[in-house]
């Protein structure tokens, strides 16, 4: 039986064209050794290979990259490095991150500069939990603008922010839960599992502590598209 | 060796010293059969022994009950049966029980009542789900109100309305997590951990569907007592 | 202190707002009895209060919605009543709904549905699992239609469906998991993981067997572009 | 549509209308960095914003709080630090902890000492686990004492000393299961749902080593409040 | 390669030793179809095959058995027929059976039953649960009694039983977890998690509602002394 | 950009051939209505589509079966409908199916009569659990014959059969968990760990229940050697 | 009331009474800092208080109790250390200690010394996994011999053992899981559950690791007969 | 009664018998100490025993090993130390084994090798996970050549590769979960849990990360035709 080769070819041929359009490959470092990442880094360089995110990189696998790639841009509260610096132009509709607590700066943090450097325009909002409701409706006006196109939030212990902002707009809602918390929080289940129970519809829900994720589904989401306007 | 016989008189005696203060008896109907029920009833009847109150009884069960004590009062609703037919004359701090969804009633009603028979004011708020936060917000005077020194608040799904009130009120909130919805709330398991995670401190949980142990928490919480007023 | 009144008509009015943009109301009948059921069904008939989508609804308790609003649209394969029987005009992109076997045709029609309730063209694509890969591969055309702005991909048993649509397509899917299979498939939570753990981004994951939710979160994905303000 | 800016005012200010009240801040250290501690602390000496307990804190991040506020008082074994280090006037009534084992010391100290900072007459009661009986029924006398309205215990392992301690008074008791243990303990879920599931009513359960939170809901429970005496 | 025969014949003939003790065989019923357990009971009566205990007989399994044994013993409460219906000589400690609540009887009482055919001495107490200590403590006598060689506890919801009974004792206890409970009671795993995390040593544990395994393991720690050898 | 079309052709001809190999196709029929049964049946009779697999057919789908395809085989202990009846020639190596004790006999059926429906020879050995370790020992030369190229052992409870099978052949074990058991069985999942954690190298593990799985399994293991190319 | 005082001495006794009896107490060093463990070895000494067995010692707490009690038995094997460090002379049956694998030998010595610290004769049998049955079955005549009352086996991985051991034998076996193994071993609940769910009764189960237990749970199994009264 | 000492002669023979087949004992070194491990390797120098497999070798482990058995092939990828170095003559069909990403490289690996060892040709194909299906495509050719006997895949996160690869072929494919992933992965859970419920039939799962037993029962199943008898 001949090879399908067309097969691959078709495919492959997709796979240029998805980045194309600017979406940036992401190289999950703690998954990886140093010596690895430094092997990627450099491979990047020679063939001027990307834009590229380095996720999940702590100061060692860092410090990796930036040997390789010295002119690349070093968020440490992020754990990323993005290369080349400079995100594309943004375009398309608003991604607004929220992050609850101070703890779950990280997550929100990579969720907004993932997004940005797929090309959208990106807000941030911190220290919102529902603890304290008024926290989060002082920022209604930003959250209910009709140039939000999508809404990260990232929330650890209860995670029960995601159900109280979708309750609150029309936007589409992307929920990471964060592993922040202790004893029953499991690590980010129980965040997880509230999420996925929203009572308010519009939450779409992604793995734990997955901010690279979010904030490339939101600008998924809030890409700029073909559909006419009302 | 000697058996240690007033271990078991002092004990005892207390036990009844619990019964004397008006907390009733509860039996747990759909642990036992049907016949069981009715000679529970009949012990009731016979010794002139209570007020007791039957939790979980089907209609099977409530039946049963009636058939022993006509002057029973039976409430399908929240699934119980208390007699005698009139609760205690309140006393203590009040005790409001929340309900976020209409799924949520029966566990909420049996709270209530079973509050309103160990001699507590009550009120009942139902409806008031994070969903749409203007509901709970809509009853923010009642739960601040001094006079009140527990909140139930029952939840499914996400289990999010605990943290939400237990953020805007200085009162502590029992939170009784319901097994109202599908898939990954296992069963109201989700609602338990958000409830235990909370991010507002001040959070009591019970276990899921326990709106008898809710209400006897709260009742107890706000039991009148002998420390002086501010 | 004053009663912080303005909060609640503020949310309130916002919550209109929310239904004037055409959202149906959703009644998860399956967490309420039949003659609960009926009395919602008839409160909408007599406020005129509309659209509404009856979701989870057995023969008994379509029968009850049937009874009180005769001419609501029912749809036994997906346990939906929709009424008023017409969807909105359609706008905004295409979703396009896929089903991994024909048992997750329920799950797959309840999202396409809704979709096409809350205003959205929509296309479904049944009986496509990864076991067969040329089967999903015939339909990359449609997939990779630029009008198409969001997929659901409804799959139990292994959930391996999700990861492959979103590794051939730039648009977000909407992953969710049903309850399809037996043993260590755990009633979803097996393919549940696997749509939370994919190897491709772009996966947005709701819960399982909630088809409802599924074509809500698509809708609001590819609702037509920047909203004017109020 | 306007801002409900009236929302957040009213809502913030409610919140320090809690503050007025002399319940301190809580700074859950170890989810953060000892630099992050040490800003918090500066922060607070700088604006005098107290009271405030840092807890979780380890050696290092102890000794951040204390190079900013000096005269903080540093409790090692409860991982707490007070400032300022003199707790209010004690009103209100008792609260009674008592620890299962000496494992389970640090947890028991945390909620002594919060509830002890948040203006309660507390006592302490140590090592009186199940496994020897003689021990918890040698204080009868002080945990059935009319001046005492809430009772903490913490218990790691089987987690079976609230079930005990509830059965044997009629104030509300607060169990905080611990993290002692090993195997089948699950880092204090068994002992979790031993406390869920107590066959004594009166049992308000908080989340895995919570002493805080223990502390904290007690405090609560056991706050000076406006109901008559019996 | 001969096939080792003799492995066979040894272990074959070991096993008719191990009858030949008086130990019945178990026919667990609910695994099998009433037909099944006919054909069982018939091949009993015509091999004159026995004892024989048939355990967790619902009222169909215990008719087709009696059907084919008329003379054998059936008790309801205990899910159990036995024949011949006459237990052996009683020889060997003591075993004491306890029961926590009266959900808790069926599995008492078939453990009770177990070990009476096996051909021990047996007592039986119940509602002796640890919300009452005082109804434990009045049965000390007995529990100490120096011809008490092991003590069967059976307890569901909070399984806090066998913890107090060990401490009080020095016969090994056997622990049975019951699926008395619901919500986070998991059908008895509480209870079992409970007893494996036992603070008192001398805690052996069988699986949830096994009180044939129970009743078996105690009356085989029990057994009469220093076994001749065949 | 064109539509990949050689690819469908290229994969569909190969499912094809998959097919001209003698492989039935399997209908998993209790995730479907009798309804659905019924016309599944009804196309294969119609296309004279087979050989075709009916698993899990409760009687009712079964007889839906047999009335669209009267001639079909249906053996009602493994809940399975053959069609055409008559399984292939049997080539390749011989495949032995173990069950452990009788409640596994469905499960082990399934296993044996699928992988004679895909061609191999067979042999079933029943009732040889651990608990008499005689009677697995019994069956030793069967075992170790040479002609057998697979062992599918099929066990519920303690799932300890397939570690101990493996540790004495040197032919590939697949171990199919069952569901017989209760309380920490876990409806299988016991089961399912230990032979994921066997001892013995060669265990090959599917699904709980999957005996349809575990017959194919052992048929393609035991194919007949070195495959001419198409 | 008065404080039921008598009950209190009563129990206190009788714990001194247990003590008399030989039982050694038992510290568990690893819930424990260094120095806490240094002290209570020193108040051993002072107070010449003993014999006590310091469990799950690490090479720092074995050297803090050895700085205190220079003459005790350490063996880091077994983690243990022992002071007295002689045990006491032996009497009762005969305690057999199984180990499956190597690496369940530090599991099985606590086991093995545990029961002869608490005066019973022992034997060690390691290395006898079920992967190699001929292994076990060598030693055979040792735990059929009827000195031997109680038969402790420690498994880990796929946790086997017990449940071919307890077919062999008619003595109590006491199944004690290890946390060895990886994966889906989940650190020894998968032979936890196995040794639950044995198909073969006489199975006692202790908690994951815990080789005090296990090796305590048998002594008190193989005690000399009929005790006398005090 | 006689020991059954031929029992354990035979069964000891047949040990081995399968030794002299050329399959390789294992040593898992990492639930062993360094010191264990070298003085396992030395053992096996002096008595020439071999081959061996030295699994799970961290650098320290592997020097041991290497320290005793100089001339031992180290491959650090894949954790593993093989002795003597070279692997035997090549028989029996074609194992290919698959990873889905680089970080399931060294279990990947640890298959490949071993399956060599046990004297199969083998053929590595690595990053073809299912993000970009034209990858595994472009290894059709190699995975259905009819001398593949057997195919390994290793893949971690949403573990959806072996259903893919099963669709594609007709040869068994070994699938081998790993635990590369985070958050609801669980470490390798989400992937194992694939695969046990893989639409496609086919599929034999192993433990997560246990590269050498797939590779082991790979080698089994592709081992040379019909056995000859010894």
């Amino acid at each position: 039986m001949p090879i399908p080769s067309q097969i691959v070819s078709d495919l492959e041929l997709d796979h240029d064209r998805a980045r194309r359009r600017g979406y940036p490959e992401a190289v999950l470092c703690d998954a990886k050794t140093v010596d690895q990442v430094r092997r990627v880094a450099a491979e990047c360089r020679e063939r001027a290979h990307g834009p590229v995110l380095f996720t999940r990189a702590d100061p060692a696998r860092a410090e990796a990259v930036l040997g390789e790639l010295p002119d690349a841009l070093h968020v440490p509260e992020a754990r990323m490095v993005a290369w080349p610096p400079r995100p594309p132009e943004a375009s398309g509709g608003t991604v607004v991150v929220v992050g609850a607590g101070t703890s779950d700066l990280p997550v929100a943090l990579e969720a907004e500069l993932t997004a940005r450097y797929l090309g959208r325009p990106t807000e941030l909002v911190v220290d919102v939990g529902v603890a304290g409701l008024h926290r989060i409706l002082g920022h209604l006006e930003l959250l209910r603008d009709p140039a939000v196109r999508a809404i990260v939030v990232a929330a650890g212990m209860d995670g029960a922010l995601p159900s109280v902002v979708a309750g609150l707009v029309s936007a589409p809602v992307v929920a990471v839960p964060t592993s922040v918390g202790y004893g029953a929080s499991f690590q980010g289940v129980a965040a997880l599992l509230t999420m996925l129970n929203s009572c308010s519809p519009g939450v779409a829900v992604v793995n734990i502590d997955n901010g690279y994720g979010a904030g490339h589904l939101a600008a998924q989401i809030a890409a700029p598209g073909p559909q006419p306007a009302d």
